[in-house]
């Protein structure tokens, strides 16, 4: 392997003025109402809200050794999902992201490639979505590497979409497919020396390269059908907690309508699991959950599929808070799971 | 010592909750108009931008072992002062700090009393300035204590102040006086076993508890007389280079009339110190450098004084770009120093 700069090599102002560079090549041509007033190289940046619109907000962070590993994420997967659940965050809300900012805590002996490539994923993924990235600050981390990233955007007050809105009678809908994710995860954790098939490949890709709802959520928005909505980052199960707690509501879930993609369903033939776990309680899946009333379902599924969105199926009902939060297999009530999904700070 | 509760004993949800309710307490009876129309608990947070004004936005992260190491910090300590880098830089712009992000990377091991007085450092600093918190994330990190935050806030176009204002013939002043932080962080490192004295007392305070001029921020964007501003974090030599790489000028900076304490003089006698390096040099200051024409000089005293504003002294001239950025000392041109303040990466 050739010599590789490392960060120490070139200090704390050419890394900036490197990254400055790129972001600036990356946004070349882009559209200019959006531009920020201000971007990197000031004391803070400044951008213009949209007249008559709500701010929405999100950061997340993630640490090295927790939320990732160099060397099963490459540098450019790790900056595309620190920027991807922030914007699913945003989606959530029925909102539209707009400017981000990026903070990355480096150890010293990073090679300044790895720098390179990180915020590469994260640019190719906020320009997929008209994000602009107009800031953040570079530090030295002792040992993990750390990306913490803040995302804005826009919402018009009449189309937030909260997770306290379901109604009894609702029906509970989501986009995509559930389980992916964490079947990738336990891929990657086999360490085998063979070729990964296509199948598995597939799956590897929906934890490694997550792909925010930002399209899905503007539909749905604008539809105006949606009562409550979350994403699916802690577990489908775990979200849909959240989301009935939140509106003081139950739920009746029926997990055989829970959609799977066809890698699932081989992964979990292989290896002979029952498909309920994997998919109601896998985590770091980033597709939405939300709720709309029974007239609505059709009309929801239409618009959605004109504007060429992913798919979305219908797994269950909002019931009476009395009637608490329910899973069903086959007319059988589950046992209720351990409250898996990732927990920080508990081993489970 | 009795058994103190850590953060892996209460888990993510419950550390949550708890600063839910410390937020909500903090922010109890405080002004309608700018409370968030989503606080903590969805997926995003929502709130309402100024009708006609620009958003102004900063993010600065603090790594435990880099900026600060526990037991030199207290946690409350540590939460104030990752707020205090961030309004700086918002009062750097002319800008009014509104709101908040919070995000915390915390070692399992971290007992949950640590948390709550970071919490309150933070909200302390943010109520004097009517800054709500919002929201934020809280994740495991391995080793090191990280807390990042991004704060907005709001500044009519008029009256955004740039870095890249300054032009030959403005004066160049700055508020408060230099150097103690510098000189705090140099009796903290001596490890002395007596009692420090109360001059060193403050000098070491304006290192642990920096006091970001806001409200001379707001005084000086109101006057209209600003040309440049920028902050002095990285110390006020870099402030002013930088300050006039960006407005394509040049400076003289007279070294005898930049403010000290007395505290730093007696500092300096004590270590038979000139007093120059450390006030041009020493970083984590949050003081306001800027400049203004000469013949505004006065009203500027004078409005600052009249709304109870920390000082402000002159300090040199704005050239023209050839003549460069040269510091005198009774009269003599000072060598150029290396361009210390701190650069992550890099040992000076």
């Amino acid at each position: 392997m050739s010599t590789r700069k490392l960060v120490s090599d070139i200090g704390e102002i050419r890394l900036i003025d490197r990254i400055k560079k790129q972001i600036t090549r990356a946004y070349k041509g882009a559209k200019g109402t959006l531009r920020p007033v201000v971007g990197i190289g000031d004391d803070a940046a400044v951008v213009r809200p949209e007249a008559g619109k709500l701010l929405v907000a999100s950061t997340d962070m993630l640490v090295e050794g927790i939320h990732f590993n160099i060397g099963t994420f490459t540098p450019y997967e790790i900056g595309l999902k620190a920027m991807a659940v922030n914007l699913s965050d945003i989606a959530a809300m029925g909102a539209a992201p707009r400017y981000g900012l990026v903070t990355l805590g480096l150890p010293v002996n990073i090679p300044v490639e790895t720098v390179d490539n990180l915020i590469k994923g994260t640019l190719d993924l906020s320009r997929k979505f008209n994000v602009f990235v107009i800031g953040g600050d570079i530090v030295s981390s002792p040992n993990a590497l750390v990306v913490s990233i803040t995302v804005w955007g826009s919402v018009e007050k009449k189309k937030i979409i909260r997770r306290s809105g379901a109604k009894a009678g609702d029906l509970i809908m989501v986009t995509g497919t559930m389980g992916d994710s964490a079947a990738g995860l336990s891929i990657l954790g086999e360490n085998s020396t063979r070729r990964p098939s296509s199948w598995e490949r597939k799956l590897v890709s929906r934890h490694l390269r997550p792909y925010p709802r930002v399209r899905e959520s503007g539909v749905l928005a604008k539809s105006g059908f949606v009562s409550s909505m979350i994403d699916s980052s802690d577990g489908l199960m775990k979200s849909i907690y959240h989301l009935c707690r939140q509106s003081n509501v139950g739920a009746k879930v029926y997990t055989e309508r829970i959609p799977l993609s066809a890698s699932l369903e081989r992964f979990l033939e292989k290896k002979k699991e029952k498909p309920s776990y994997m998919a109601l309680c896998g985590g770091e899946e980033y597709e939405l959950v939300f709720t709309v009333s029974q007239k609505s379902e059709k009309a929801v599924k239409k618009m959605l599929s004109q504007k060429k969105c992913v798919g979305v199926s219908t797994i269950g009902e909002i019931v009476g808070k009395k009637k608490g939060v329910n899973f069903f297999e086959k007319g059988k009530r589950l046992r209720p799971f351990p409250l898996a999904g990732f927990e920080h700070f508990r081993s489970l």
